[in-house]
C-alpha cells in the first residue's frame, strides 16, 4: 500500500475512528447488506472501525478483511471477537498485490481507503481483478473540501488545510470523495451510482455535535497539530485559533456540514 | 426591502431562475403542501419562479405572493395565469412593512429571499408577526460556500467568490443557507428543523449537468462577469478561466455539488 497512513496508528486515533463509525454507521452503512453465502473482501480494514458494522449487517456473508498493518489487524480482530461475530477472517495483505485467486470474491468493500493511496485507480483495478463477473464494489470516501460551517472562519479553514496538505504529502487525497464516481467509471465498473451522504449538524441534533463535530472531525484536525506545526505549514497560534473556531461551530447557534460519498459499481 | 437584488432583473436572469426551479422543484418543494383553505404568504416571490410550483402543490390553499418589484410581480402573474392557476393573489409590498393584518396567515413561505437582505433577522421577525399562532414558516436558501467540484479549480472558486462579494456589497449574503437554522431559532420559532438538499451531479445524471451545472449555477456566475470586472474584483482573464473550469466540471468525468437548506419553524 503506497502512501503513509496520515492519521497515524495511535490509540486516540483509533478511538476517533470508532466514534466516527458509531456516529456515522447508519448514514454510511445501513444500505449495505451482502447475501448469505457471498464472499466479501473488505479492502483496508484498518483497526476494524467499519468491520463490525459490515459483519453485523451481513451475518450470512463470509468476510475477508485485509490490511497492510499487523497491529491494525490485531485490533480489528479483537473488536470483531468482542462483538462475538464469527463471519470475519483477517488476512495481512497489500491490496495492490494480495495473493487471492482472481475473480474469487462476490463483493468488494472499501471504506476510507482510497484517500490514503497515491494510485487509487490502480487499487481499483487490482480489486476489480479479484471480483467475480457480476460482482459489485462499494467505495466510501469523505471529502474535506465539502466542509463548511457557521460561524465561518478562515483560521478553521487553514487548520483543515493542514490535514489536506499532510495527507497530500503522504501521497493521499483528503478530497477524494468527489472523485468516487469518475474513479469507478474509469476503472471500468458498470452501473456506477454514487450517493452523497451529508452529515449536517445543528443544535437540534445534539448527538452529532459531540459525536461528529467535536469527537470526529475536530479531533481529527487536532490530531495533526504537532506534525503540521513541525512541518512549517502553519504556526501554533493560527492552528489553535482554527481549532477554537471549529469548537465554536458546536455551540448553540453553530452549524457544521461534511459530506461522504458512497459509490457502487458492477463488474460485467 | 433593503439590499439591491444582485442577480438583476434581466430576461436571461429570469430564464435562469425558471431553469433552476424546473430542475430543483422536486428537490426543494415536493414536501411542501399547504392544506385546503389555509392562507399562505409567499414573501418575495420575484418573477414567480417558485410560485407556480407552490400553487400547484397546494391547490386548495389561498396564496398571497408579495414582492417589492412591480415588474417582477407582472412577470410572476403572467406565469401563474399561463399555468391556469387560480389560487394566487399578487400584492406589491415590502416584506419589512407589508400592510397585512397581524396574525392573518396560516403559513409563510420564503425561497431565495433572505440571501438578498441586509437584515434577515428583522425580516423573519416581520414575517412572524403576520403568522397566526400555530402557523409555520418555510425558508429555503442556497449557500455558495457549499459548492465544490471535480476537477477542482482555484480560478473557478475565484469566479464564484465574485458573486459572493457582489452580493455582500449589495447587503446580501450568498452563503446564508448554513444559517437557516440559527436564524429561525433566534427569531423565536419553535420545533425548527432544517434539512440540507444537495444537488449532486455526475455524468450518470445528465439532466442535471445541463439543468443545474451549466444553466443554473454556471450561468448565474457568468451573469456577474461585467459587474465583477468593472468593480475591480477580478480581471477578465481570471474570470473567464474560472467559467471555463466550471464548464469543465460538466464533462464526462466531472462532478458538481451544491447544497440548499430548507427550514421549517412553528410560531407557538
Amino acid at each position: 500500500m503506497s502512501g503513509q497512513y496520515v492519521h497515524g496508528y495511535h490509540p486516540r486515533e483509533s478511538q476517533r475512528l470508532n466514534d466516527q463509525a458509531g456516529t456515522l454507521a447508519d448514514l454510511l452503512h445501513s444500505d449495505t447488506a451482502f447475501p448469505p453465502g457471498s464472499r466479501v473482501l473488505e479492502a483496508g480494514c484498518g483497526v476494524g472501525a467499519q468491520t463490525v458494522t459490515l459483519a453485523r449487517n451481513s451475518p450470512g456473508a463470509r468476510i475477508v478483511s485485509i490490511d497492510i498493518s499487523a497491529a491494525s489487524l490485531a485490533e480489528a480482530n479483537a473488536k470483531v471477537r468482542a462483538a462475538r461475530l464469527k463471519n470475519v477472517e483477517f488476512v495481512r495483505a497489500d491490496l495492490f498485490a494480495a495473493s487471492f485467486e482472481a475473480e474469487s470474491f462476490d463483493h468488494v468493500f472499501a471504506c476510507f481507503v482510497l484517500e490514503h493511496l497515491a494510485r487509487p485507480a490502480e487499487a481499483l483495478a487490482a480489486l476489480k481483478a479479484l471480483l467475480k463477473p457480476g460482482g459489485t464494489i462499494t467505495v466510501i470516501e469523505g471529502d474535506h473540501g465539502s466542509t463548511f460551517f457557521h460561524p465561518d472562519s478562515d483560521a478553521a479553514r487553514d487548520a483543515i488545510a493542514c490535514q489536506v496538505e499532510l495527507q497530500r504529502r503522504s501521497g493521499g487525497n483528503a478530497m477524494i470523495g468527489r472523485q468516487v464516481y469518475p474513479l469507478l467509471a474509469a476503472a471500468g465498473f458498470d452501473d456506477v451510482q454514487v450517493s452523497p451522504r451529508m452529515i449536517y449538524v445543528d443544535s437540534s441534533r445534539s448527538h452529532l455535535i459531540d459525536g461528529f463535530t467535536r469527537k470526529t472531525f475536530t479531533a481529527m484536525i487536532e490530531g495533526v497539530r504537532e506534525t503540521a506545526i513541525n512541518a512549517g505549514i502553519i504556526d501554533a497560534a493560527r492552528f489553535d485559533a482554527g481549532i477554537r473556531a471549529l469548537h465554536r461551530t458546536a455551540e448553540d447557534d453553530g452549524v457544521f456540514c461534511y459530506t461522504f460519498f458512497k459509490g457502487l459499481g458492477t463488474k460485467s
